[in-house]
């Protein structure tokens, strides 16, 4: 599984390289971003990564190129990973027909359902497959540490990495989320991925991709999270986002260790994740090296 | 001239204004985004301007999205400008059928060939209808300082910031640069956009648009001028930059205050702006609050 690098970027004293592999779980050809920073291009230390999630439509380029995460993963000495949000290619009927289904809206979910589940297998793909890639990678292996992962993301990723954090205690030091889909179940995108991805009628199985159920199971201690949404993102306002579930669920479940922020007037564009990559970046590199 | 206000957005804890005005430099609507950082929200302190002009084929949204001035401008208490790079629906024949020519290239000169005259006059409009216009602004006008005033720009932009500054001795506290085209008379993109605007045979008229001709009869003291130009930029290497030609200028005017630096490894993109927009910053600030 050796990836080609498609394109190697200075920012921020670091390099952001532009990857594709053959993945196994999707059957296709997938792209991903790889922030070094400097500590990882200088030394031989390894340093802690921290994958980054993307929202519905968006490929590895856009936070790389809009979140300034980079910036403070420079600064704290982290990697960061910026995997696609769907295979792409894999030639599906439909699979481009709407933005928030098939082709980069992939949910992080593998689908149990025809005709998605030999290649939307995104969950494979993200919490296993495309780490170990990189972590035993002759060309980046020696540079990133297996041992010290934390996960983030925005939108459909913040539910990305809520729900693969509840779902894998110990996996990632810690999770942090901007405006999570955080019930699916309960909205609109959710309801429709669902029922695509593993059927409409099997609502038990779509509860184990909610980060509202998930965490009324949870038994992994201190949740060591951070979310942000803004109250100016009008998909906030029209309940897709449903953050108030999730508090409310972590609350009756006496769980200790969610911040949950308001941010005033913020939307729920790259500009509201840019204001705030320096706290998310933080929160990770506060468990990472801790 | 008053602005139609087409977004806020939450930018950094302050506001970023997507706005649009009638120009009658170049007779057409413009398009301008106007950062406002937080100081400007909260008291009734004036504060200073950053004006940044963009590079070929560039919005104002581009540096707006992807630039990360909005982080330092924040923290250093600075309005950003982002005008746009040319006038837009002036429907003049052939004016979008080159990407360095014409829509998105306007060079930052009052053209004075046919068919260009009568709305290519970005110089104009950049120094004096757009400053004007937003320090008269009902809206803006009493948060922003028209006496501290700075320059920058990329690329195409670099170059408007280099001649403007030179041209206007006393008007910019300061200037800077990324990557400019710094000597335009003797480069590809220069010499196409001067012949079309300024017509080919007036030579002399050319050179009162090019930095490394304009600094050899500067007499405003020390430059107060950063350039930064990676070595990685592809259009460095082919000759389009010339920074070279423009600091033995600067060393043959016997002009002290340039800090030219070549920055290993960084590209002509967003991540290298990205990556070094603190320092403009800073820069820009050290001037403007003397």
């Amino acid at each position: 599984m050796s990836f080609e690098t498609k394109a190697t970027i200075a920012s921020f004293g670091g390099k952001l390289l532009k990857l594709s592999h053959q993945s196994s779980s999707t059957g296709t050809p997938m792209n991903v971003n790889l922030y070094l920073p400097p500590a990882a291009l200088q030394g031989s230390t390894k340093v802690p990564v921290l994958i980054y999630l993307s929202g519905l439509t968006c490929t590895p380029d856009n936070c790389s190129e809009k979140g300034f995460f980079q910036a403070h993963a420079a600064r704290r000495g982290l990697a960061l990973v910026y995997p696609d949000t769907s295979p792409r290619g894999a030639d599906i009927a439909g699979e481009t027909e709407s933005w928030d289904f098939g082709v980069g809206a992939g949910f992080y979910v593998d689908a149990t359902a025809e005709p998605w589940k030999k290649n939307y297998r995104m969950e494979t793909y993200v919490s296993s497959e495309l780490p170990e890639a990189l972590f035993s990678s002759a060309e980046f292996g020696d540079k990133l540490d297996s041992e010290r992962v934390s996960i983030t993301g925005h939108s459909m990723g913040g539910h990305g990495a809520l729900t693969l954090y509840l779902k894998n205690p110990g996996k990632y030091r810690s999770v942090s989320a901007f405006a999570p889909i955080a019930n699916p179940v309960n909205c609109p995108w959710g309801q429709k991925a669902f029922s695509g991805y593993l059927g409409a009628e099997d609502k038990e199985a779509w509860k184990k991709h909610d980060a509202t159920e998930l965490v009324k199971g949870w038994k992994g201690g201190d949740l060591k999270a951070l979310v942000d949404v803004g109250t100016g993102d009008n998909f906030y306002k029209q309940g897709q986002l449903l953050p108030e579930n999730f508090e409310k669920a972590v609350k009756e479940a006496g769980v200790q260790g969610l911040e949950l922020r308001y941010q005033p007037d913020y939307d729920h564009s790259y500009f509201f994740m840019a204001s705030f990559a320096e706290d998310h970046v933080d929160h990770a590199a506060k468990y990472l090296f801790a």
